[in-house]
């Protein structure tokens, strides 16, 4: 450590992308150099090392250029991007951190090393209660958070309620699943493998799941799975899927949204649009959106289950861990295909 | 009246319509002769002449022939059809009720006369507190209490939310307007003419309104009308409408489905598909269908406040009465072009 300048590959935005799976015109690595030495530090600031960065659906939403469809704040021309980070104190200038704390910090640069103000940071992590670092950024982290507030607070679902969770392998999906299988419902999931529906069974929990890259019939699948009918229908890919569950619903069916990850690589105006919202009339359904920002009261709530869950192994996770820090623009477009289970991370450093 | 047989015109289904408004091939009228002679009339059961029908557009949803997008049920081939209605008795054989009386009976045959079981009446009307019995069909019946439930209940504006009401100037329009009006909200209504959108801001006390037909963009018409977004959107319409107003919605936006009027006539493959519910997500609107039948435990709150309200002039109400039990079809038909102000009601007999 000390006083020295170190050289830090970062990634920044190029180019905004409006359409399309973002590509290397719009987001680049490059690396600068870095002061790290005392003076260099302002007050309340920490200079950090980056151990694992949180790749998430949601930051395609942040470089199309425009603020539709999740409304989300754009990333900045040449400046490097931030995401959710487990990082780890090499120099503190807040009394109350220290070298060597591992910290959580949302609006992380997406770069090897970096100065933040404290201020910043929203908690400091225990590492001797049996859980992985990277589960802070998934089942404890935004995707378990989103699990927790679309089927807790919003689905709210009875024992033997009929849940459906589409991408149910993803870092929420797995996370959706077994918190419905604890509220005592039957889960049926769909994704985009023969292998991840497997998985999902054996491993996760669910009653049953179908691989939606094979089934030409969304409307049939549903059918078969659903012979009752859908009660809570946990929405993460939106389009296509949605509307065929709408043809499904029992009376007073809930749907939370979650994302709608199979439409955000297109202009709204080519979004695939559902015809049968008519459906939520007759059923009396209830589709909400929402946001985990309007959620953060929830926090401690969600946290304090879920760490219980974790330990009690009644939630199991999964984690992708993609290793070094030039990996990261790969990692993101990996988001929208069918090639990953659970939770992925970037590790820069370990 | 006394033993006689009487000669009763009534309309009967004669086949299903899956597509475009219903003609003559669907609904036909006929004459029955029925007996009103004391022993032709069960015990429990009353003989009444029908003085008012409500038509609504619900009934579109019962001639299809399928069970889908309202799920209602269906009215069965050469049978005479139901609506809600106001009728007076002739001849009662249940103590409850006498000669003379009025009363309401939500499943009316659409007949001159009939003899239907007491069980079916839900109301018995006291004709002497000012309310014409029109309004038992309009602001005090299905859409009075439509409007009640998605205003009261559902969206629960805060006083100075921007509400924007489709069909604003239909029976649940006008109404709903009033109500939301009552709850300090400000409100624009959309309608199918320039008479109509006067007549709105003029007579219903919407703070202004457009004539959707002379709209190309409906887009920019709610960029006019909603400078500052929409926090209710009481939809009455579906389709386009719906689709423009999610690029409108504000933060926790809460859109209630009444219904969708637009898209009654289309097969749901044919209807206009919403492309951009991500929307929803990003701006967390909840949109929730409802169906009166989940809220008549409510119906006694919704009738004193709205008695009260008709009675102190503080909700306007405007029917428009066709006579004439031959005119039945011509005024279902009326409801889908935009040639009515206020509720429909075919009147029998005076
Ligand atoms: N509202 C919030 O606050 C909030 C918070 C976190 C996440 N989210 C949303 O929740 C959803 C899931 O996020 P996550 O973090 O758990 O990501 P994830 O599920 O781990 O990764 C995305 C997965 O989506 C599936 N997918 C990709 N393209 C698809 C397409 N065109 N059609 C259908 N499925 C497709 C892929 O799995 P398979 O194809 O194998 O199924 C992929 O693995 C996303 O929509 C995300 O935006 C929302
Ligand atoms: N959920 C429930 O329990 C419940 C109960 C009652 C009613 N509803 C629904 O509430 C809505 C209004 O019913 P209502 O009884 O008040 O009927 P209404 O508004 O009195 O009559 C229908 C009106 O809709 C408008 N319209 C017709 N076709 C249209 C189109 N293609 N696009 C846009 N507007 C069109 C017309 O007015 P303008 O074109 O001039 O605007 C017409 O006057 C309907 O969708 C109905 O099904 C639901």
């Amino acid at each position: 450590m000390g006083d020295e300048v170190v050289e830090s590959r970062e990634w920044y935005l190029a180019g905004y992308s409006t359409e399309g799976v973002p590509t290397s015109d719009h987001l680049k690595l490059r690396t600068v150099s870095l002061s790290l030495a005392d003076d260099s530090i302002p007050d309340n600031h920490l200079a950090v090392e980056t151990l694992l960065l949180s790749v998430d659906p949601y930051l395609r939403g942040r470089i199309t250029g425009t603020s539709e469809g999740l409304f989300i704040s754009q990333y900045q021309l040449n400046q490097v991007i931030t995401v959710f980070a487990v990082v780890r104190v090499i120099r503190s200038k807040d009394s109350k951190y220290s070298e060597g704390d591992i910290l959580l910090n949302p609006n992380a640069p997406v770069a090897e090393y970096s100065i933040v103000p404290s201020s910043q940071i929203t908690r400091k992590i225990d590492t001797s209660n049996g859980i992985s670092l990277s589960d802070y950024l998934g089942s404890l982290g935004v995707p378990g958070f989103a699990a927790w507030v679309g089927i807790e607070v919003l689905a709210d679902p009875k024992p033997g309620s009929n849940v459906f969770i589409s991408a149910a392998s993803g870092a929420v999906g797995i996370n959706a699943g077994q918190l419905a299988k604890i509220r005592g419902c039957r889960v049926i999931g769909s994704t985009g493998s023969d292998d991840k529906v497997k998985l999902i069974k054996e491993e996760f929990g669910y009653d049953d799941g179908f691989n939606y890259n094979k089934e030409s019939d969304f409307d049939a699948a549903l059918s078969k799975y659903f012979p009752d009918g859908i009660d809570v229908y946990f929405d993460n890919v939106g389009g296509e899927m949605l509307e065929a569950v709408l043809n499904h619903v029992n009376k007073h069916a809930r749907i939370p949204l979650c994302g709608m990850i199979s439409q955000y690589n297109k202009v709204w105006t080519e979004r695939e649009g559902v015809r049968n919202l008519l459906n939520m009339v007759g059923k009396q359904v209830r589709m909400e959106g929402f946001m985990l920002e309007s959620y953060w009261h929830r926090f401690g709530d969600f946290a304090k289950d879920m760490e219980k869950y974790l330990q009690e192994g009644k939630v199991k996770s999964k984690n992708k861990i993609n290793i070094g820090i030039e990996g990261f623009l790969e990692s993101l477009n990996s988001l929208f295909s069918s090639s990953n289970i659970g939770k992925v991370v970037v590790q820069v450093k370990a």
